[in-house]
C-alpha cells in the first residue's frame, strides 16, 4: 500500500524537529515537502539544520535532501496533509491556506484551537470531534491538537469526567523550558531559578481542556462547563511538564474508582493500534514520589500520561501529580497521533 | 550594655551555619556555646567546618575558635538562650532539657511547633502569642518558627486574614534544595529534574498557618479555622521557596483593598526597630514575572516576603506568588528575630 | 546453544544497575546471580531496588524476581562469569575469592587494574592483552577495564600511538555527576557549580593509558612510557564526560592523517561483530562545538567515543575534544564488552 | 571635592548594567550620560530597564531618571570619562570619536585591545603601561581590559612572571553563561550539558596574557613572548569562570616560592586604597576542592583572583586553578579600578 505524501511547516523549529524524527520510517506517511521561512527557503533541510539540530539522535538521512520551501500551498506537488508547527504569528492564514487548497492540516498552533467547527482533539479522548470537520467550508480540513501543559491533565480528566463529571480543576504547572522553542529560554533567567508567569500560557489552560472534554451539538463543539484556575510555572526542566491538580467532582469516586478507571481507559489509537498509541493511555506509578521528568519522560516512547500521588484534597475532592512529554505527547506526537487516527479512519482520502 | 551570651544547637548543619553567619557581630547577642553531635565534639568550629562551611562567605572568625560541646545544657556557662538547628530526631528532648535548665529555646525544629503552650512564631504576625510563655512550665521557655515552606505564605496572608478572614487556601510549592540540608538531595535525584514530593512537608503546610494566624485562648494557643490544601515540590533551585497560592476569603476584597494592605502592613519587628527586621515586610512586585529566587530572594537581606502576580482566581477567588528566602526567612533569621523581638521586649532575664 | 550463566556484583549500585539494563535479553549471557551487602541480602532484587533504581527505563522483569545474595562465590550455582561493581573498599579482596573459586571476574572496580597480571582492557584497544591472563594464578581470572574519564581518551589516542608514537598528553576533564554513583554529589555541592577537584581520579587518568597502550613482555603487560598531566573537575551534567586533551606524538601527524586514522579505526568488537560493540569506535563531529553530552551521548548506543574540534597546539602538536558515556563506554558496557570478546574468543569454558 | 561626571556606553547590557550598580554611590564618579541604541534612546533608564535588570539588587535610584541618549560624546555636557559595554561590531569607532573629542574612555571591548598604544590593563599588573597613553593621538585616551577569561590566570601569572620567567602556559577554561551576555546561551543547549567552544575565547586566551605581562618599548607595548594554549568551555555556572592551567617556568620555583609570590603580591590599587581595590589581589586556598564559583565567587567584593590545587605538573611544572568574577574582575569592575586608577593619578584632567 502506498504510503500518503505529507508535508511539515515550520519544519525548522522545534516542534518542527520533532515531527521530521517521528515520521522517520513511518508506515502510512511519507514526507515530501518541508516549509520554513525566508531564510532557509531554497536550502537543503540537512544544511539549515546542520547547527540547528537540538534533538540528541542524528537528523533523520531521509530528511536531510529535501529543499525546504515557503509555506503555501501551491508547491506541494501531491502532499494530502500538512503537520503545522508554525508560529502562531502566521499559522493562522497559512493553516486556512493550505485547507482552502484541498490539504489536510494538523496543527499543533493555537490559532484554530478555540474554533467551534475545529476539532481540539487528544486521540485518546475525543475523536468524535472529527465529526464537525463536516461543518469546516474549506475541501482540506483543520484539526488541532492542544497547548502541552494541559494535554496530560486532560487525558487523565478524560474517563474520570465521563463517569464522575468535573466540577472545578485547579493546577499548577512545572514546565520544561523545550515548551518555549530555540533559542527560547535565556539560561540567564532560568539556571538556579524558576519564573512564576509563562505568557499566555494560563488563558489557555484555563478554557482547552472545556473544549476537549465538550460535546458535538449541531456540528459544532461545545465545551464542558467547568471551572479551571492555572498557575504556570517555568523550570530548569529540559523536556517534560509535570502539573499538579485538584479537583472537584460532581460525585465524588473513590481512590479504587479513580485508580480502576484510570487503568481501564483506553481509546481508538489503542483500539486500532495506532502505530504511536501508547499501550497503556494512562499510567499509574505507586511510588511516593512518581512521577518525574527524569525517570518517566519515556514512558510510552513519551506518548503515555503519567500519574501519581492520588491523594484526598482537603478543599476539593482529590489531588494527583501528572507528567506528559511536552515536545511528544504534547505537541508533535500527538499531533502525528491525530493523523494516524485519520488514515485509519480512512479520512485521509486519496 | 552588656551583651546575652547565647548559644546554637545543631551547629554545624545548615541552619546551624546560617545563625552562626547571622549572629556575627550582632548588637544583642555573643555566641559563647556551640553544640554539636559526638562526631565534632570536642573539637574546634573551625577545625570541624573546614570542609563542612556551605555558605559563600567564610566562617565568622568569632566561631572558629569555640570548641564543640554536647547539646547539654549542664555545660553551658552562662548562656541564656539557645537557637536550636537540631534534627527533629533530638530536638524534642534537648530542647526541653534545656528549658528544664533555665535556658530559653528559639527553635527552628518541628518537635514542640504544634505544643499549644508553645508559639509557633513569625514576628511580624502573632507576637501576641508569647502570652502563652506562661502557661510553659519550665523555667526556661521554648518559641518556634514555622516550616520555611508557609512562612511567606502565612506572612502574606495575616493583614488579610485580619482584615477579610481566610476561608481557604490552594497552594503549590517549589522548593529549594538547601531545605533539606547537606548532603541532603542527591544531584542524581534533582538536576535538571523535578520532585513532586517532600517527606512531611504538606501535613505541615496544612496546620501551621491556622496555628500562626490562631488566637490565645485560656493560656493556649487555638489554631485558625480555615482548610489548607497543599502540592509540595522540590525543584533545582539553590536556595528560595516560590509558593503559588489560590486563596477564598470570607468576604471579598478587591484588588486594591489587598494590595494596600500588603504595603501598610508592619509588625512588631518593624516598629521595635528590630536589627532583623525588614523595613518593608511584605514587597509587592509589578512585574508580570516575579518575584523570581535569583532576583528576589534578597529583598530585605533574606527577610522581606516578596509577593507578586496578583490576580482573581477562576475557583477561589484570588492567586498570587510568594517568595521567601528558605534558610533567612523561613529559618535561622525568623528564629533570630523572635529572640530579637523578646529581648527588646524584656523577656530575657539576666 | 546454551547461555553462560553469570553474576553481578554490587547489583544495587549505578554500575550494578547499569549491568543490570545492559545484559537484559543478552544473547550470551544469563544473569542468575546478584550479590550486594547485608542490608539487601535476602530479599528480592525488586524489593530492594523500588525506590533506587536510577535509570529512566524500568528494571528489567528478569532481574526483579532474583533472590540476592552476599557477595560470595560458594553460592553461585553454575555461574561461570560475574560483573563487578563492587565498591573498591571490598573489590580486590572479594574478586579474588571468586577467581579463586573458578569464576571469571569482569571488573569495573580500580583494586587489580594495575596489577601487571591484570589485563586493563577497552576491547577495541588492547584485547591482546587478555594473553596475560594465563600468568594469573587462580582458575578463574580477572580482567578489568578502565576508569570511566580516560576510557574515551585512550580509545582517541590508539590508533595514533600505533602509528605515531605519543610523547605527552595533557587532559582536562569535565566530568558527569553520576560517576560518583548514588547519593553520590550532594546537590548543595554542584548545582550551578563545578568542583576543580575529584578524590583520587587525576592519579589513576596520569596511569591508566599508558597501562592500556602497553605491550606484552614475559607474560605482564608494561606500560607504554609516555606522561600525562591531568586537571580532573566536577561539572552539572548527567551522564557524559569531556576531555579536553593536548597531545604531542614523537612523530607529529598532519590533520587529515589523524582524521583518517580515526575514520579507519577499528578493533576486534567489531570484527567479531560483538553485540555492544559500535559499528564505528572512533567518531569525528565536524561541527564547531561537539561534542556534547546533550547531543552526542548516545552515540553507537553509548558505546563509541565521539570526537570533536581537532586543531594545532601552540605548545604540544594537537589537540581535541572526547566525549564518552562514563557508565556505559566508561564503565558497564565496556565490561560487558570484555566479556563478549572472551566469549567469542571461546575464553568461557564450560 | 567635586566628583567627575561619567558616562556608560552600552549601558543596557549586561557589562552596563554592572557598571550602574558599581558606580552607584562612587566616591570619585558620579554618572550623568548613558548611552544605548536606538530602541532605547530617549526614553529614561529606568523605563527601558523595568524588565532586562538582570542583576539580584534593584536598578539603582540614581540611574533610574537619566534619559538614555545615542552613544555619540556631542551629547555628553562636560562627562570627563566614558567606560565602555559597547558591542564589538560598533565599539571601535564609537570609542575612537568619544576619545577624539577628549573624553577619557575605559573600555570593556575587544576592539582596541592589541593596539600597541592602548593599554590592555589589569590594575594591579601593569599599571605602568599607562605611559603608552602619551602616544596616543586623540586629546582622550583609550584605555582597554582584558577579556573576562584570561584576567584572573593573568593576575595569577604576573607576580610569578616577574621572578621567575613564564615559558609556557596550558589553559582550560570553564565559563559562566553571564559571559555570553543577555540573552546569551539559550537554556536549551547548556542545561546539564556542556559546550566545548566560545566562539573567538581561544583566540583572545592566547595572545592577551602576553601583552598585559609585556613591556614598554618605544612608546608602545610589546608583548611578552611567551606561548599559551587554551580550551575554552561553557558550563552551566550564573557567575564566575574557573581556569584550570599548568604552567612552565624559565627557573622552576619551589611550592613555596610561589604561595609566598603570591601571598605577598600587591600593586598599585592596593599601594592607592583604592576604592574597589581587594586587599589581597590573589587569595589562596588551601581546601583540596577549592576554588568554586558558589563559594569563592565573593572573594574581594568579587575583585579578588582565588587560586587554589597549586601542584607538581609531569610535564610542565606547576599547574593550578583560577577562579574569577567574570563579570566583576573580569569585566565592569577592572575598568573601574582602572579609572580609580587613573584618578588617583591625576589623570583625569578636569
Amino acid at each position: 500500500m502506498e504510503k500518503i505524501k505529507v508535508g511539515v511547516l515550520g519544519a525548522t523549529g522545534s516542534v518542527g524537529q520533532r515531527f521530521i524524527q517521528l515520521l522517520e520510517n513511518h508506515p502510512f506517511f511519507t514526507v515530501t515537502h518541508l516549509a520554513a521561512s525566508e531564510k532557509s527557503a531554497g536550502k537543503t533541510y540537512g544544511e539549515v539544520m546542520k547547527s540547528r539540530w537540538k534533538i540528541s539522535s542524528d537528523i533523520p538521512a531521509y530528511a536531510k535532501d529535501i529543499v525546504i520551501t515557503l509555506p503555501k500551498p501551491t508547491d506541494t506537488k501531491g502532499v494530502q496533509l500538512v503537520f503545522s508547527g508554525l508560529d502562531s504569528s502566521i499559522a493562522g492564514e497559512v493553516e486556512t491556506e493550505y485547507a482552502e487548497s484541498g490539504v489536510i492540516v494538523i496543527s499543533n498552533s493555537k490559532n484554530h484551537r478555540m474554533d467551534p467547527h475545529v476539532p481540539l482533539m487528544s486521540a485518546e479522548v475525543n475523536s468524535e470531534h472529527l465529526e464537525v470537520l463536516k461543518s469546516q467550508k474549506t475541501s482540506g480540513k483543520i484539526i488541532t491538537n492542544s497547548n502541552c501543559t494541559i494535554m496530560g491533565v486532560t487525558i487523565s480528566l478524560k474517563p474520570l469526567h465521563d463517569k464522575y463529571g468535573i466540577e472545578s480543576v485547579m493546577l499548577f504547572s512545572m514546565q520544561a523550558i523545550s515548551g518555549a522553542g530555540y533559542p527560547g529560554v535565556p539560561t540567564m533567567d532560568i539556571l538556579g531559578n524558576v519564573v512564576p508567569y509563562i505568557s499566555g500560557e494560563e488563558d489557555k489552560a484555563e478554557i482547552e481542556p472545556q473544549k476537549c472534554l465538550g460535546t458535538v451539538e449541531n456540528g459544532q463543539i461545545k465545551s464542558a462547563s467547568f471551572a479551571i484556575s492555572a498557575h504556570c510555572n517555568r523550570v530548569p526542566v529540559f523536556d517534560g511538564h509535570t502539573v499538579c491538580v485538584s479537583v472537584k467532582f460532581k460525585k465524588k469516586p473513590s481512590k479504587e474508582d479513580i485508580l480502576k478507571t484510570w487503568k481501564e481507559f483506553s481509546g481508538e489509537p489503542q483500539k486500532l493500534d495506532l502505530p504511536l498509541a501508547p499501550k497503556q493511555p494512562i499510567v499509574y506509578r505507586e511510588e511516593a514520589d512518581r512521577p518525574q521528568p527524569r525517570l518517566d519522560l519515556d514512558t510510552g516512547r513519551g506518548m503515555a500520561t503519567v500519574v501519581g500521588r492520588l491523594r484526598e484534597d482537603s478543599i476539593l475532592d482529590w489531588k494527583w501529580v501528572v507528567l506528559s512529554h511536552n515536545t511528544i505527547r504534547g505537541a508533535a506526537g500527538a499531533a502525528l497521533l491525530n493523523a494516524e487516527l485519520l488514515y485509519k479512519k480512512g479520512l485521509i482520502s486519496s
